[in-house]
């Protein structure tokens, strides 16, 4: 293999130091937004982008940028970035892994060829993962992009009781503050992050090009039946809302499964009441997360799951509540910063292939107003959001240099 | 209709009377063994056994006698009763309408017929819901059966965090003395309950004569799998033990559904891990109720419901834990018993439908040592284990005069 832009030991011992705040067990992190150990990782971010000879600006909202100023003051930037904030615990890669290759990419980019003509930047981002507060999910992106609504912060409150406001005031931040986050001079945003998947490792690549990125919608299903004793209730007299669950949750995943990839559908939580072993119940509840990045299979799986769970309740005289908890269609990557990705990583010698994100990512939300791109990293047996989450230095520092020579192209070219 | 032995309003004011100790809303009844509620009412049920001018006796568990002796004291004993401890809520007719049921029955006897040939006893049973001891249950028909083991008083723990033991002693009670209420003087124990089902309500008679009672096997069903990202890992790749669970659980209710009745399956209980929206679970744990009185017809459908859930563990490639928390064989009522009740509701004027119980009771536990019978009164609805439990005053003294012709057979006859 080609000696790489990036040594592999850096990249290898920049995680690990990032690792260090919020370290949870041998391999683990739990890095909660705006708590002592994310300032610190924050800190510690600034640090290097300093020490990178970057200009560096946090704003209201805790982002931090660092800038690689162009000749062209007035031109669009080209921004690179992710998040350092993590699961509750998480792995070391997920977010930061984006961070530390855009500070490492712009370093690179400074001294190999120094000032840009557009303005190039690396930013940390916020809170991606909502670990804290659950549905605070990209305050940085959204901050960035203006879509914080007023109230938010004092609403919002964290699994240990605290609200967004008093976390932010804890790290020195004021939420009155947020609206000044806002930007309008971003022209493209790629991010470098983890696959998280299992693709690139079954195809054996160690960077994929991310065309599109996965739409979803997650429903919260409950049905309700009649609550009886197990002994006593004939089975053609019940309405057993467990029954219609089965029925709906095999029904949901079989469709998923028979439509073929890329679309998934999941069932990840159930909630029984009462749950007694002995008491058919009285109500069923659970969510499902269906997702897919081609915009029509997104459609069609999502009315095919509709129609069986009113036809499910229906013939089985279940009282039925459908509540649809989110809703985003697929995020189209821009087709020519993704021709540029891929130029990069051929100019590189990486072998990279082309692929969607079953995962959402900060991206998406940058998408409202910038042209999107994103690179992703191959991820060993496809785990992440959890400490055995993994990938290679030496599949990093591919990714590195794919991005490193993809914003050359997009910021330095006249 | 005919006048009954038992006035209706009598049994209606003596189930108020009950209810109010424990009460529960407007109907309902919390009375859990040995609180202080309880206490009263077996002390009230104690009263009336007295003025009804039975022989009253406490036993070393706490269950309530009250004997009309028997001109031949070598004879095995008559004896009818239920209990007196309630769901946690429940209704104030489960159980509390036999004991009443065995007073009145017992008063009615000794004014009209005198002394009898054999020993008539009616008993109030200690605790039969298991609503305050997760696995107490039959606490007071397994102590005069010898079914306690020794080390249970202290190792049962409340969900108040009290031990039985102590709970004994809180009553009044010694748990090192419960070996004492072995009983071997029984020779027939009938009981009358609620039916708990809609059967006699359908078929439009007020009492049954059950011929057997159900036999179940209860099972703890977990299916492990490999949690995942729930956007990143392709359907076809899953280890997904909720799909799993899903299958089984339609294919358990499918399999009773087509075997028909009497048999019935229930998956009442369900719990995932981590049971978050957007991870495919690590873990689903579930149970299976399976219940049939007819011996065969247990057996295949035990044989179908394990068939089944081994071949879907091994094709979805998850780890399977199958534990069974109760087994039990139905019980057979003495033909020749049964026989005896049936004649009496002729005799009555009662339209009596045969009939098996899917619900288990402490005459259960009885045919261990004696031969049994049970006297199901219809129930509104179907419906019990809840305040809104009901029976007809109508139909429990058409229940208790079969109770008190089918005694009078039993005991008087030379």
């Amino acid at each position: 293999m080609a000696a790489r832009w990036i040594d592999p030991e850096r990249i290898e011992s920049a995680i690990a130091a990032l690792a260090g705040h919020g370290a949870h067990g041998e391999t683990g992190v739990a890095r909660l937004v705006y708590s002592p150990e994310w300032v610190a990782a924050q800190d510690q971010v600034a640090a290097w982008m300093a020490e990178a000879g970057l200009r560096v600006e946090r704003d209201a909202v805790g982002n931090i940028w660092a800038y690689l100023d162009g000749r062209d003051r007035e031109a669009a930037m080209v921004v690179t970035g992710s998040h350092v904030d993590s699961q509750n615990p998480g792995g070391r890669f997920d977010g930061a892994l984006g961070v530390i290759a855009g500070i490492m990419a712009l370093s690179e980019l400074r001294e190999r060829f120094g000032q840009p003509e557009r303005t190039l930047a690396a930013v940390s981002l916020v809170e991606e993962e909502a670990s804290r507060f659950p549905t605070a999910n990209f305050w940085g992106s959204r901050a960035i992009i203006g879509r914080i609504a007023a109230e938010e912060p004092k609403r919002l409150r964290g699994y240990d009781g605290v609200t967004m406001a008093e976390a932010m005031r804890d790290a020195g931040l004021d939420a009155a503050r947020i609206p000044e986050a806002k930007r309008e001079d971003i022209g493209t945003f790629v991010e470098l992050h983890i696959e998280q998947g299992p693709f690139l490792e079954r195809e054996n690549f160690p960077v994929g090009v991310v065309e599109a990125i996965t739409g979803y919608r997650q429903y919260l299903v409950t049905l309700e039946g009649a609550a009886n004793h197990a002994g006593t209730t004939p089975m053609d007299m019940r309405r057993d809302p467990m029954a219609g669950a089965a029925e709906i949750i095999g029904g949901v995943v079989d469709t998923a499964h028979r439509m073929g990839r890329p679309c998934v559908t999941t069932v990840g939580r159930v909630n029984v009441s009462p749950n007694e072993r002995a008491v058919i119940p009285r109500q069923v509840a659970f969510t499902v997360d269906a997702r897919s990045p081609l915009p029509e299979q997104r459609e069609t799986l999502l009315a095919r799951h509709e129609a069986l769970i009113q036809e499910v309740a229906e013939r089985r005289d279940l009282r039925l509540s459908l509540r649809v908890d989110s809703d985003r269609g697929p995020v189209r990557c821009d087709p020519e910063t993704v021709a540029v990705i891929a130029a990069a990583a051929e100019a590189a010698g990486v072998p990279a292939m082309t692929m969607t994100s079953g995962a959402v990512h900060d991206a998406m939300q940058m998408a409202e107003i910038a042209r999107i791109a994103m690179i992703f990293v191959r991820s060993r047996s496809g785990i992440s959001h959890s400490p055995d989450e993994f990938t290679a230095a030496e599949d990093a520092a591919a990714g590195i240099e794919v991005l490193a020579r993809a914003l050359h192209t997009l910021a330095y070219r006249p």
